[in-house]
């Protein structure tokens, strides 16, 4: 088995934190550094991530997640945001962003503008909030892996309230589309023995 | 830079494979495997994989995806599918299947069948199959990390009419969410020069 095949067979959905463990500041920004580094369609990064220790802040968002001991109990919780924002100016702010970091002119960029111009025109917000949450969930995958190469663990959480998050954050042009607590498993968190149930059956091939 | 960030700063969406050079099978296995192991909400695993090699199969799907050269000239075209029969029976299949692996009595795990049916019954069709979508993006998070790792390129593709391969794939209770072609970077490709672009403001911290 290779190392990736085993540290993803090693991680699984933490369920209890060792609230004691930390992970480090060196640890903590190489995997913040692996959710930036994810790509998004067309570039555009539709989210922000918002990491969160103020132990009194935790307390009031576990309210809003099913009461779940993770959310307080884990190193660090990190709510993945997606954008509610996408529109031309959005467009426009990333076009000249680009432009500035390769060093071309903006015109250059005209057709690839056009594009993503069309695409955000042509898609109701509703629809532009999935598409940048499905963005948001490849980031977290990226996140899951390299906490796992690390030995680092964590739990992907669903089970929340987003439109209490997103008002207890404060939120603005975004919105709250998953959680991941990260940290150490406790050394009796009897999810750890549960056998990992995968189905063998989930490909075709042509 | 750590082994994992040196990876993902060199990956970048491959615009011009190399059609002579093959990912070997022992290499598409453990990337298949990742796929596989990748989590999802509830453990329900809503996708199937489709890995196309046929050469006029994929000729078939490229004029339904802008005509984009990776389709065909990459060394394999994974066509990550979401599940659109999420229902009753199929959380008692998965429930059913959970009890065989653990080896424990289905009647165990009554909490758990009752929330998943409870979510399933709870939820339009429409938005289970947007749930579904955001799973399988987190599967893609996973394969892409992966391939990078293994410095394998890749291109995740978004540009496909969906409905037109789910016709001539005859996916059957699926829907194509999202393409992956992997292979080796052409030693031409201009795309592999151009700077990654990534905001720096994308963290909050409370």
């Amino acid at each position: 088995m290779t190392d990736i095949i085993k540290a993803l067979n090693w991680r699984y959905a933490t369920k209890k934190f060792d609230p004691a463990k930390k992970v480090s500041e060196a640890d903590l920004n190489e995997l913040l550094e692996a959710l930036r580094l994810a790509p998004s369609s067309y570039g555009l990064q539709p989210w922000k991530f918002i990491v969160i220790t103020n132990p009194e802040l935790r307390k009031k968002l576990r309210e809003h997640a099913w009461n779940q001991p993770q959310v307080t109990d884990a190193s660090h919780l990190i709510v993945l945001a997606a954008r509610t924002d996408l529109d031309e100016k959005y467009v426009k702010e990333y076009v000249g962003e680009l432009a500035r970091l390769r060093n071309i002119p903006v015109s250059s960029l005209k057709g690839y503008d056009d594009m993503m111009t069309g695409f955000v025109k042509g898609t109701s917000k509703e629809e532009l909030i999935h598409w940048a949450k499905k963005q948001v969930y490849l980031a977290l995958g990226m996140l899951l892996e390299a906490a796992a190469l690390k030995r680092i663990d964590a739990c992907p959480m669903e089970g929340f309230d987003a439109q209490k998050f997103d008002e207890v954050l404060e939120l603005k042009n975004l919105t709250a589309a998953v959680l991941c607590t990260i940290g150490y498993r406790s050394p009796d968190d009897p999810a750890a023995k549960l056998e990992k149930v995968r189905f063998k059956d989930v490909f075709l091939r042509f």
